[in-house]
């Protein structure tokens, strides 16, 4: 739209049109003026209605027909396949040449799409890398001390452009190099996923850690968790593998595994990072900025067991050595002729073989790349909405990140477009390619913790992807006060597995899954990805979604394919989204989430969502729970009162929103303003109960695995084995959780207040 | 200004006016349109006219002549007069009945006045009495066992007026009910202020304090510190008294004190608080609302010797006694005759004599009032100017906070006046009556604790005023960012002692006192009274003035009658402020200061100051200090040039904020919130290193010395001592520095990058 060069006689009926659209009473006004006769406008009031007009326009409305049509068709599917292909071609760990490669090669990209700003910002960070010349090894010596097995590193060659002579080792970044031997015929324990649960059941049987070598398999909980655990109970060193029964469940023959579908081979090896916090090791809580203070890299709260991921080709011949108790229920996996046996004894025909962990990973300390550009914002260009991906990959990263990063570029391209044909969004919109996401969210935390004034201030939502393609489910998770856009956003773009539109696809698979749900909404938030610097660091209203592997069919963690040597451009472009559709409606959701939000004259957050969801979470408390902290806190109740009195604050509020009939720009930036900062309201400044990066008081992760969402997460912490504690520590614990609900209370009650615009009660 | 009664022919003029006044160009648009003959505006768009002239009007400039006029005229000293004899009446310490009646009274006035919300809205917090029955006392036992001296424990009646029964005792807050007994004729030391300096210099004389009972003399430091420094030196007792030298200056004799003068006769005696944190010790960070958490009173981090304030008539029994040595230069006090040797051996004459100190203090939990009333803004209600005192006194509190409470009243009362005219203020004003700030700033403290996410997001500034009239002097302490304000606000308000302005009479005695200076400037933020919260724990720029005594003819710390029996209404209206007109100097700087932020297009803030005073304290240090400072962390330069940053920073902003020829509502909102919420950016989340409320980086309460401010304090308590440490404590120390001075570089930069709009570099 070119205010500039339109007669002042079609202003009328443009204004008018966008007065109806935004249910403001002004269009007959300035139409009013408008055909006046009286001199010509001098540029500077030409510059002044055109200000006014962009004041009190909702772009997003009045673009329905025709800017999102745009978008809707330019986002070039065959284009995103091409760019996937160009961001696999080679391995890209972080900090890599190939990663500043693509780096750069993103910066060029948005700069000739035409964003205002392009940067490249590094970062110095602490990494992790396995020795190349010394691989890290799993071997087993005979009672001869022969070596008669030793571990592969690297997957298998199945397939010859899959080669790559840099291709990483197989490795758990940040875990210490190191030996663990077990004894002659035993020493090795079967620790099934390494979930606390799984650890108390081995008490329970009377099987002991200590002293032991683990073997743990890949998959419900975050692998850093699995680390942590073993280490807790006092084992000397951890082995991970991937099991056929979450990575190949069609069979493990050559046809039923890569390049011929999407499952994983036996020699296929999940890497990935084991840091339990977030962003850089050696600045937690602070950015890793030039002049920044650092710990000692011994400083740092890394794993100080050794740790190696292997496949199931070679876990199988550790498993069929393992005598002991026979596994309880649920814990036999899916290797064929397997008894999955415990330990820590050796079967009588091993009795004198021993199982020896080597690994050589080592720190280094490296500038690492983000890349941020931006699109100012025409009339509030202090007000931010932003999407990230991040960049580097384990090898290849066809699905994670790639498929995501195709979608970023194609974003960027198509808003580039649409500004040549005139338009400009309301509010800045912000791009963030993130380096070093797989070490520990890193690029994304650092940065994060540099502009948290800024961003805390300023932005409006945080749009992440991160694995955008690894099947063809939509699904997502999201701070609730974005439930409403995604479903609107979803029901407007087209289905990619023919259903009219991704909501429909997404509603018939979710129901699937809860059979009593009634609409699909997205999880909370846990870890796991970029978004969390911005949701659980600094309380902005982030939204994660991606399409995954079909769960009612499937029921495994993640796609099998996941941080391996197979995660190529040809596993996805043959096995999972041959025609770039899902590619496609990545590209299609994130554009239309962006416009939305930078667009609307009034953010179009879903505010009754969130006390509905905190309601919730409290209601699913267990009597006995209940009863617990009523009674070492008589106050409790008091905090079902403080979101009952958040849910009538916003109910209020909603329907002043709906009576008001004027809205003038000042009105909607202030009713704006309350509710992009609501979220903020949650951050603990000091963080939950001993934890510094997960300040949000009412969803982080838990604290027993990184990638899932806990409701009150500080509660559940602090009420974690509560019962086993006595004397002095239970009551500090008790002290603990009366402090932590009184906090929650108050907080509670502050987002109640804060829809208020200026009293006080 | 009454927009919707006035024909839109003269529209055109108040526009225009207007424009020209603020430098926007739009007056002509509107005044295009509203010369035009079309049909007359619906009553929607005469409302949407009338909002939008809102949204561009300087209210300030506008009201120059018209509005600040009406308020310079309308203050009134005999109703201030008035005021302060009913405030003054009778005793009113915290939470007493008569602190209620008055909490009611300024509720009831402020609603007369017509604003539009006023609450009472009280807090349960824990509080300290004396014994009314059993005083506290120190006495003389004889070598027999006979009770030979027991001191004061009120002031001698001199004016007959003056009695309450109710009056309280004299006792320190918050130190604890206890004895603490000398030796015969051995164990009480003279302790001049009871500074670090001066522990440190008996330390250096040989002079050991290790369980005995000190006597210290008020003044130069917060006495919550005095007490801090002597239990920390391992004294069972204190004794607090006021020196002639400082109380007294022109001699003791009847003629010389009260009621003839503002001196302070000897039986006179200094009440107040102890506690070294802010708000109610039993919430040390959070608000004390019902719901709230608790600490255990035996938690609370109190005073745990016997404390006892008294007159300067009994110091001289116990100091006359006193043998050792000579005291150093500088400690001799003003007492007649009286050698003020250190102790801690009685003089021969005395050898059989014992001191004791008996304190009966109790603690106990009540109930306590603020009273907040608000003048809701017409353009922008969620942007909040505020004014706050105290209400509570050890006793008659004439001019501490009486002086003060006068003027808020008369504000209030002014700004409805001026309401009644057709003003209505384009930000929401909000009058706040603190109460328990004489305990530890408790009312105030807590307020923000409960609001701190709203106030954060939304004050602007914070007005606060204590004992406003103590002397003719006019004296400020502001964060940087008011100061030029103030001296635009003084400049506009005739003088109370015959000046032209109060800025002129500001400049006289500034000048007098520093030679050098060329202009006076208000001294930066510490800690002593309400604006500690808005300012040192929420970052919320704020301005605290007083008119105190003459400082080149005495020297000394406050005013002789503070917080004694002697601080009445009679000490006030004869020895103070015969005329009333510094009560109303003050009335009328609080008003206008108030209307200038509430009601100026664009927020008056000096930003340029800020970075002046932070590289002012950089450049102070002392040489041996910088060359510590890079040894330890060779970054500490990087802090220099981030300020250099943050200040040219300032200049790019401040020259692109001179150049802007259109200014629409967003954008000024834009300008405003980027300047607002700059000194919120050197609020540390966690706070200062060891200090939990006191969160401000750049300036805040010396941690020996809650009274004075200290720049970059977090600098200054990490290198305190450093020269005694070694080894692993060393280390430590050295690690928190470098990390703080890493902290303070990395918010300084945000601070720099902040007033940018869109970009992150």
């Amino acid at each position: 739209m070119e205010i500039t060069t339109m007669p002042s006689s079609q202003k009328v009926v443009v204004i008018a049109a966008l007065a109806a659209a935004v249910g403001v009473l002004i269009g007959g006004l300035i139409g009013h003026f408008g055909t006046s006769t009286g001199p010509p406008l001098t540029e500077a009031q030409e510059e002044y209605l055109r200000t006014m007009d962009l004041m009190i326009a909702d772009q997003w409305e009045q673009g329905l027909d025709t800017d999102n049509k745009f978008i809707l068709e330019s986002i070039d599917r065959q284009k995103m396949k091409e760019d996937l292909r160009i961001l696999t071609e080679k391995p890209h760990l972080a900090a890599t040449p190939r990663d500043v490669f693509l780096a750069k090669m993103i910066r060029d990209r948005w700069t000739e799409a035409g964003l205002d700003t392009v940067q490249m910002v590094p970062y110095t960070l602490l990494l992790s890398r396995p020795n190349v010349s010394n691989p890290n090894l799993v071997t087993w010596e005979d009672g001869s001390g022969a070596t008669v097995f030793k571990s592969q590193y690297k997957e298998k060659v199945i397939r010859e452009d899959d080669y790559d002579e840099n291709f990483v080792h197989a490795f758990n970044a940040y875990t210490p190099a190191g030996d663990a031997m077990s004894e002659k015929g035993y020493g090795v324990v079967y620790v099934n996923y390494a979930r606390v649960e799984d650890f108390d059941k081995l008490e329970e049987l009377g099987v002991n850690v200590t002293g032991t070598v683990v073997i743990a398999r890949y998959g419900k909980i975050f692998r850093g968790n699995k680390v942590q655990h073993a280490q807790e109970r006092g084992a000397k060193g951890i082995i991970i593998y991937s099991d056929p029964q979450d990575v190949a469940l069609e069979g493990e023959g050559p046809e039923e595994v890569y390049p011929n579908t999407f499952w994983l081979p036996g020699t296929g090896i999940q890497r990935g990072g084991t840091y339990l916090g977030d962003g850089d090791p050696l600045t937690p809580g602070w950015p890793s900025t030039d002049e920044a203070y650092r710990l000692k890299e011994e400083e740092a709260d890394l794993a100080t067991i050794p740790t190696q991921p292997i496949g199931y080709e070679d876990a199988r011949i550790i498993m069929e050595k393992l005598g002991g108790m026979a596994p309880p229920e649920g814990w036999v996996g899916g290797m064929e002729g397997i008894k999955y046996n415990l330990g820590p004894a050796f079967l009588p025909e091993f009795i004198d073989f021993t199982l020896k962990l080597s690994t050589h990973n080592y720190l280094l300390q490296l500038p690492n790349y983000n890349v941020i550009g931006t699109i100012k914002g025409a009339v509030e260009p202090d007000r931010y909405v932003l999407i990230g991906n991040h960049r580097d990959a384990w090898g290849y990263g066809a699905s994670d990140p790639s498929s995501g990063t195709t979608q970023i570029l194609e974003t960027a391209s198509v808003f580039g477009k649409l500004m040549k044909k005139g338009w400009r969004p309301r509010r800045t919109i912000v791009f963030c390619s993130w380096g070093a996401e797989e070490y520990g969210l890193i690029g994304s935390t650092e940065w994060v913790e540099e502009h948290v004034a800024k961003l805390q201030e300023r932005a409006v939502m945080y749009v992440n992807t991160d694995t955008c393609a690894s099947g063809p489910m939509f699904t997502s998770s999201a701070s609730p006060f974005l439930w409403d856009a995604i479903i609107k956003v979803t029901s407007m773009v087209p289905g990619v597995r023919g259903g009219a539109t991704i909501y429909d696809e997404w509603k018939d698979s979710y129901l699937k899954l809860k059979k009593d749900a009634k609409e699909p909404v997205p999880k909370t938030l846990g870890s796991g990805s970029d978004y969390a610097a911005f949701n659980v660091y600094a309380g902005i209203p982030s939204i994660d979604y991606w399409f995954r592997r079909d769960k009612v069919k499937y029921n495994i963690s993640t796609y099998a394919y996941y941080h391996t040597g197979y995660e190529t451009f040809y596993m996805v472009s043959e096995n999972v989204d041959k025609e770039f559709k899902i590619h496609q409606g990545c590209g299609r959701v994130a554009s239309l989430t962006l416009k939305y939000f930078a667009d609307s004259l009034v953010l179009p957050y879903s505010l009754q969502r969130y006390p509905e969801v905190m309601a919730k979470a409290i209601k699913g408390l267990k009597k006995k729970q209940v009863d617990q902290l009523n009674e070492i806190y008589p106050n409790f109740p008091k905090l079902g009162e403080a979101i009952a009195n958040f849910s009538s604050s916003v109910d209020t509020f909603t329907a002043n929103l709906k009576n008001t009939i004027m809205m003038d720009p000042l009105k909607a930036r202030s009713i704006n303003d309350q509710m992009m900062m609501l979220e903020r309201i949650f951050i603990i400044p000091g963080g939950l109960p001993g934890r510094i990066t997960a300040r949000h008081a009412v969803f982080a992760p838990s604290q027993f695995d990184g990638y899932a969402s806990s409701a009150f997460p500080g509660l559940a912490d602090l009420m974690y084995k509560i019962d086993d504690l006595q004397g002095q520590e239970l009551e500090e614990r008790k002290n603990a959780l009366r402090r932590h609900i009184s906090d929650l209370t108050i907080i509670v009650q502050q987002a109640a207040n804060y829809l208020k615009d200026f009293e006080f009660i």
